[in-house]
């Protein structure tokens, strides 16, 4: 399961293919606004701009390690000592300047070295207020422009090898929930059962998890937000496991509800109402791409919430129905009530998770991700771990 | 190892007995700067002022969620519909508001809800641009006032309560390390020793890991940032493992420099010059402390670099000497060449951590964390692996 050298190689000259016109976007948008230069801060961003990585939460701790600069015809990367080798290695159509605790100090030459720049782009969403401060006292005659979301919609179309990587990271991650089966049963803890799904993965094939795992069961799974406590699984009761890995920089995300033992009545009966909710939506999206048409996030949302509504739960599904992956676990397109009723974009992949929520008794959430793609009229689960009521314990 | 339920409990109520008079000072220093409000945002001030818990990371994913206020006699903590159960649980003395993607607007009524407010405190360095413009065009009438560093400040001098979660982090990683020992010998590889050490540490006792586990072997040692790879180690070689465990919301911090079978005679040399740093550094913490007086962390780093340098090492240590820990793992007070000259809080918890790192060939750091206690005049190591040369394998 795990990816062998030839893949990771493979992914790295794709992406070190595929960045100069990921760049050429960027500078086109830089220049419809009027700005001569971009600066990102965002881990993700930077990935997908330079190439070079930075583990989760590791930005926080990296000053600025990681940090880029867009100029019409170069990039620059900042690192310090402990991240040089590294960036060298990994942005080689990058200028790598070594930075400690001297950006704001340098940062007037840093940007003329870029050649003339009046207005830098900064992404405001992601740079703190106090650095946004320095960078303005640092270079007063430059002007910074607030800017948001410009590499992040870039990032929602994604190409054929990042495409590969997350249907690896579910491969992943459908393997490890195979192998936990056995071990879910009656009596077993949440905790225990989180942490070694998340074991299964890291130790066949997964670099990191994409999230924390939840595993919620009986009334626990009702909790859109819950850690998995020290409750034993009860014969009867449902246990929703909601997880993902990482491979190669690219994540996956999945929800299984899995019944302990024979499923009650009402169990079943929400679980089936929430299957065919995620179906119909599915198979609009089927429906509009043998059409020839593609759906906003909207729609397909409206199409699983109608049906949710109508048997009367629409009360007890308050999320969305699923979210853009990448290098990111939520990223765009939306797809929720209030997303933008704009078609989605295409090729992406998507999460598809409706749920059903009983305050105190019960939920079920069942989650795929899918491929998308209108030109080639392509659609794909890419979450294989079968859908059909498993009964386990 | 782990913690039982008991101790959960008596360091909840300890933090609930703690925060009137952490909020007490927060509140003078609001009013010595004319500030009416506080809002912060970063996770570990939220945790220490209100009692809400959020995970590492999970903050980038909560929206609003553990976001607080405070008034002059009252704290508002936000949360969205995912977290309300747990913020009114966690957040005895607070009131919880409900937000979800209106914050912007609602912000004017909720400053008023804690009386007249004109200037509102803001955490600059971890709030977004983004977020402080639309905070300042929610309310155009109150002023924003940047702050930094003011929560920080009072959490670098622990309670008993904290200690008391940072050793017993500490003792969870000891054992761990103490688990693994049978398994580091020649041929296994630094990323399944590492895996192998957290998975020790999260099943016996660990909530969290501090920081993700550096294995690094050979050469490999010498690099002060770097990731478990499949290198395998070999024997005359040295792993370093620099690694922490988080216990209720506290963590520790340790590295450890083994040999793997027979050291070298350069491995030896190495080994003996930073225990000696390591050593003399603890020595003079100990001596002022006879002497009633408090050292500053840049004097304490002086006495581990001179006898560095004396060995002509001085090129080959690059960092500081050691951080402040709690909730999180770099804290004030910071212990370096360039950290403020003035003497150490007390009482405070801190890493003592030289190294040697000749490029290419092989790395050694010891660390260890001390609590200090000035009044007391206490001093403890609170990590308690053997610093004695360890052979393995």
């Amino acid at each position: 399961m795990a990816p062998t050298t030839d893949d990771l190689q493979r992914w790295t000259d794709a992406d070190r293919l595929a960045r100069p016109a990921r760049l050429d976007i960027l500078r086109r948008r830089m220049s419809e606004h009027g700005v001569d230069a971009y600066f990102g801060v965002r881990r993700e961003n930077t990935r997908y701009m330079t190439g070079f990585e930075l583990g989760e939460g590791e930005e926080k701790v990296a000053g600025n390690s990681g940090q880029f600069l867009v100029g019409r015809d170069e990039v620059v990367v900042l690192a310090d000592s402990r991240y040089t080798v590294a960036a060298v290695a990994q942005c080689q159509e990058a200028r790598v300047e070594r930075v400690y605790n001297d950006l704001f100090a340098r940062w007037p030459k840093l940007l003329s070295s870029l050649g003339p720049v009046k207005r830098v782009g900064v992404e405001a969403g992601f740079v703190s207020h106090a650095m946004w401060q320095r960078l303005a006292d640092g270079a007063p005659d430059v002007e910074l422009v607030a800017v948001e979301g410009w590499v992040e919609e870039q990032r929602q179309t994604k190409e054929p090898a990042e495409i590969e990587r997350i249907a690896a990271a579910c491969a992943v991650a459908d393997a490890a929930l195979e192998r936990l089966l056995p071990r879910i049963r009656p009596g077993a803890t949440e905790a225990e059962l989180a942490i070694d799904l998340e074991w299964e993965m890291r130790t066949n094939g997964a670099e990191a998890l994409a999230f924390d795992v939840a595993c919620l069961s009986g009334p626990n799974a009702a909790l859109p937000h819950g850690s998995p406590s020290s409750r034993e699984l009860k014969a009867g009761e449902v246990v929703l496991f909601d997880f993902g890995a990482q491979v190669a920089g690219y994540r996956s995300d999945m929800t299984r509800t899995l019944f302990v033992g024979e499923p009650t009545h009402e169990n079943q009966e929400i679980y089936s109402l929430v299957a065919h909710a995620q179906q119909s939506a599915i198979d609009a999206l089927a429906h509009a791409l043998a059409e020839g048409s593609r759906p906003s996030g909207r729609e397909l949302d409206g199409v699983a919430r109608d049906i949710i509504r109508a048997a009367g739960h629409g009360d007890h599904y308050g999320h969305g129905l699923g979210h853009g992956i990448g290098l990111a676990t939520h990223e765009l397109p939306s797809l929720g009530m209030t997303a933008p009723d704009v078609p989605l974009p295409s090729p992406t992949v998507f999460s598809v998770e409706p749920g059903t929520y009983l305050d105190g008794v019960t939920g079920v959430r069942i989650e795929d991700l899918v491929l998308f793609d209108a030109a080639e009229k392509k659609m794909e689960r890419l979450t294989l771990f079968p859908r059909d009521v498993t009964v386990v314990g």
